[in-house]
């Protein structure tokens, strides 16, 4: 049996007055905030905001200003009514669906930004990206005003960067990431992966399994230095073109480590197949 | 009969349990931003914020970050004390006075900046000074959550600024602009005042008056060039040395207006006499 369509709002007046009426009802809120496009990943999101949750308000929001001017703003699939579709069925119980025109007014001038963590990797190679994700889910936050907000480690500088920011600005709100969600072969899922040709998907998982490789070597012992090196050869060898990075860093700012430093680690890459630029990254 | 002392929170938890009683009350609050130094101007804020709420949080807080390196952070003037006396007496209900480290732990890293109307005017002569101003007015309005939040017309492009980006982020606050509060002799209320030697606190109020001159000049169908030199003039004139600016301006918006443009307009002047800075601004 289909489920039952998905009530959608629009704009933040209406998102509020139904937030604040589970508010006042002293029930918990969960938000999932997406660019749509979605699959199995986002619906995971969804299943774990449940869990911490009376109810889950996903937002699906493709974000112009956290592409770059030669980005895939433009062509980023869009599939809402399908989107919508699957929150149902995975028991979501709202959708904020807001234009362009209800997140940036005239006149908008207000940027949030993050140094530190959201600098290197995806920060150096996608200038202005992170301030757009930095002001968008403030807004989100202070929009939807959840009590538990759920964001993916597939984008795990974003999730280290929303964090940082969370903290500094005394959002009331606790940020749990959710494990990412991966096909059988290993890739990790995401709404990119639809660019891919036949070919390129048979290609794509050697990310995942360079990563994995080098999460292995770190922890046998082997230095930082090599790990990087080893792994960005898997890729060149794969057919990846041209490789961001790939790199192992402090897992929480994201700084570069010195050689046998006893922080947490994370292995971060990012690569060119073709035309369609794949992230993903690991914890040692 | 003295009043009683002031309640005082200097932790945003302590200060969410407090607002968040009122709140769950079904009572309204307003708060009054603060940098202490308190003389009868604030006063009037906390006046205006009690006819908005039923209850008035003031914030003391100098904050670091608003000042440049070669202003008076230092020696900017601390009587929390007296404060505490004089917002007691006001009818305020409760402090929030937060150290540095409260606000700005470890590791902060994120900055809130308006474009467009924190660029011009004190703007272009205080670098960051804005960007201070926007990131602690947007974490004392999403830490206290004021229904109404009060700021004074003295500090206009303050003003413009926080209107924008409560605006901007959603922040679901009523942002209320006061009326400057004025010497008999027209001067400004301003902490910055007790800088002054007796002498230059005698032509300190040539600061409005010329102000007052050009809103007449204007009102009589003057040029904006004209009226902008002729005020520029009247302040050399008076031993202001340097002169920062002496303006006419969109009053929302704060850009420059063509000769003849029928937007609301407001003048704004900033200058040194010795080594204080003063500002002053007037509706046309």
């Amino acid at each position: 049996m289909p489920s039952p369509p998905l009530p959608t709002v629009r704009t933040v007046k209406d998102l509020r007055a139904v937030v604040s009426g589970w508010k006042r009802a002293g029930q918990k809120v969960a938000l999932v905030p997406t660019m749509g496009a979605l699959h199995e990943g986002h619906l995971s999101l969804v299943a774990l905001a449940r869990r911490h949750a009376d109810h889950v308000v996903a937002s699906v929001f493709v974000n112009p200003t956290q592409f770059g001017p030669n980005e895939d703003f433009a062509r980023y699939p869009r599939t809402e009514t399908r989107d919508a579709e699957l929150l149902a069925g995975a028991d979501c119980d709202l959708l904020f669906a807001p234009g362009v025109e209800e997140m940036y007014a005239p006149g908008f001038s207000t940027t949030v930004t993050v140094s530190g963590v959201s600098e290197p990797l995806d920060g150096a190679a996608r200038p202005g990206h992170f301030a757009g994700v930095a002001t968008v889910v403030s807004k989100l936050l202070i929009q939807a005003a959840p009590d538990v907000a759920v964001f993916g480690e597939k984008d795990y500088q974003q999730l280290q960067v929303i964090r940082r920011l969370v903290r500094d600005l005394d959002l009331p709100v606790e940020i749990v990431g959710a494990p990412t969600a991966r096909a059988e072969d290993g890739l990790a899922l995401s709404s990119r992966n639809a660019y891919l040709s036949q070919e390129e998907r048979q290609i794509a998982p050697r990310l995942h399994q360079a990563l994995a490789e080098a999460a292995r070597r770190l922890r046998e012992g082997d230095s930082i230095e090599r790990v990087e090196a080893t792994g960005r050869a898997a890729l060149e060898r794969a057919g990846f073109a041209p490789i961001d990075y790939f790199e192992v860093r402090d897992a929480e700012t994201l700084a570069r480590l010195e050689e046998g430093s006893s922080r947490d680690k994370r292995i971060l890459a990012a690569a060119f197949l073709g035309k369609t630029r794949l992230i993903d990254n690991l914890g040692v």
